[in-house]
């Protein structure tokens, strides 16, 4: 429990603040509803480390709750996204623990998709350089990602003897680039370049690494000052609806938004536009 | 059930014709076994009404049974496909129901694309200039869908304050153009264009404006001079496997496909293929 | 059972030797751990038979227990693929089948595909020429395609009067190219070309023909030579949480990565990464 971010300031209804929230294991900062979360090893590529899974865990938890985080945008210092799970740090580690150890730390790292599947934020990855192993899982437990031309995202499990399916590679990659690439990248570890990944689905746009922060930024922003609820619900039926059948799924969505119909940024729209005026959010 | 075709003659055997049907909101015509669905409001872009869900849920209930329609063309008339739900005629009068009111109206505009996935005929959707909120549902419900470059289709209900969840849009757009291309669609309202749209596989090909009625035509008349019942289990089992294991969806195939090689289409077909002839297909 | 690979040696720990197979519907070959499947009828462009249907799915069922097998390259002779069931050896006795017969046929052809997704070794098509029908599916069925330019691909059961929904095609081909395209080559038959194909993600890459064939056996050689243990994790993974929920795929993933992280194959390429050397992949 050490991770949990203790600096979380409790709100009534269930709400916290994560403004203040001083990160260990990586930079955070929070400004204008937009929370920007930066790995910062630049000098050995952003490496994972036991604590920083950890710690991304308990963060991604606490996003939950916070009520002035309305996205989020997750980048790597130093012209590199994340290497991932570092080698001696993390690998070294793993291969002396017991069954027991090898599958708490597997679901540690599961756990970090988990909550940033189940956080209502969105998240936009901006991906630039060396984006590997479970740093390309970051990137693709995110909403949307930026990447750069000259970006290199690779499942690279594969080349240290383990198999593709990591941290959810294997749901999550087929639905985004189709089930044959995926199948590729996954039993190669080959890198994906930054043009192929935007012609398959995997990055949104493409930008110039001096541009890629502002433009993740000024996405999260327009989202952020939209109507956040409905965001968070979109963000949570893409999720529910991953194995609905199409009905099951129509009738989910009935529900949902039947209920962002009865929000006040509703409302808000129609008598902005009514009044021929642009509409302000307000997340309620 | 004021919108129920009763003009819709009754046949045996739970048959029935829509040749004769009169539309009351929407121009509605049969030729050749294909129907011609055309929304005809084109001053306000034909946007959908309180009545004209209703009418469309009622019309492709009917499809279902009925003997003289093959395949459907729905479009737009004038230049544009669909502007969704009116802002006066739709989003005023929702602010003002109550919860059981707006989930009665979600419902309902989920059973729009309900019955357009359930009827048997292939539904192709032709679309040109605006192409928005249910307007760019109704495109997603159809089998397939032709455009021009010019076509601009937005998932925009975050414009007004709601949530990308709409009509199944959560479950059908990813499993089109991937998930990361549509929670970029969903969570911004952002236009799609058509050159986008066909490079993502959302459009099946583009083409000009004053000949996509033609083609869209054209292709359904294909559909409906070929094995129609065969067409509908095709449509059948492509909606039955979507939340399918592998090995379930293939079992489920070999009933299916048993029972096609049980009509006379397929002796048809073996009978015309040994004469060296083009065979010619009735839908049973 | 008649084409149960008898020529199978067992070995002990439910293991086998497919090396020596004299296989009797195709051409089948083992060396340094890849198999080589050729379909061998070129002057008819290698229809498949009822024999060979069934000694298909003798054969890859065998390989499940197959210890010196790593990787199956499936191919045809002659420049085409495999043109699909033949209509004269397969469609004629199919017209003559009582319902029990229609459905123990197309329960033989599924199995084909199902042990095809069944056996731990990823398996590359090396598709020329004509890949029609159940040749279009035995390609669909692999994990990897590689493709030529001139090659054409089509899921034709339409032209003869049945519908799309064929050995699985409605679960397996959405999810490679996305639901629109699929519908479309579906529901019309029509061809798909090498272009068009590894643009929509139905080719994993183009060759030129007379280089196809050992492209394929490369990256067949490559995955060979790798963690087989682990690829066939990935392979199961792939399978499994097909119609998994989110969260369910992550929990399934941290357990088949734990069971991975337990394997010799793991601790082999943490040594050799210490000690800068290449890993050498044993499969244990």
């Amino acid at each position: 429990m050490r991770y949990l971010p203790g600096e979380a300031q409790q709100l009534p209804g269930n709400r916290a603040s994560l403004a203040g929230y001083q990160a260990r294991h990586f930079l955070f900062d929070v400004a204008d509803g937009v929370a920007t979360l930066t790995l910062n090893r630049p000098e050995r590529k952003n490496p994972l480390t036991f604590d920083s899974y950890a710690e991304l865990r308990e963060l991604f938890r606490a996003l939950a709750y916070a009520d002035d985080v309305k996205a989020v945008v997750i980048a790597g210092a130093g012209e590199n996204f994340c290497s991932g799970g570092d080698v001696h740090d993390i690998i070294g580690p793993l291969t002396k623990l017991d069954m027991p150890g090898l599958l708490a730390f597997t679901r540690m790292t599961g756990d970090v998709v988990k909550a940033m599947r189940a956080c209502p934020q969105p998240v936009v990855a901006a991906i630039d350089g060396i984006c590997a192993g479970a740093g390309a899982m970051l990137a693709l437990a995110a909403d949307m990602r930026l990447g750069t031309a000259r970006s290199k995202t690779a499942y690279l499990f594969t080349r240290v003897g383990l198999a593709g399916c990591d941290m959810g590679a294997c749901a999550l990659l087929p639905r985004l680039i189709g089930q044959g690439r995926a199948s590729e990248l996954l039993y190669t570890g080959r890198s994906m370049g930054g043009a192929e990944g935007e012609r398959w689905g995997f990055f949104n746009s493409l930008h110039e690494p001096q541009e890629l922060l502002a433009a993740a930024r000024a996405l999260a922003q327009r989202l952020a000052d939209g109507p956040t609820f409905a965001h968070g619900m979109t963000k949570k039926m893409l999720q529910q609806e991953w194995n609905m059948g199409v009905d099951e799924a129509i009738e989910a969505e009935a529900q949902a938004q039947a209920i962002c119909m009865a929000t006040n940024d509703f409302h808000r729209a129609y008598h902005a536009f009514v009044a021929k005026q642009k509409p302000q959010f307000e997340g309620d």
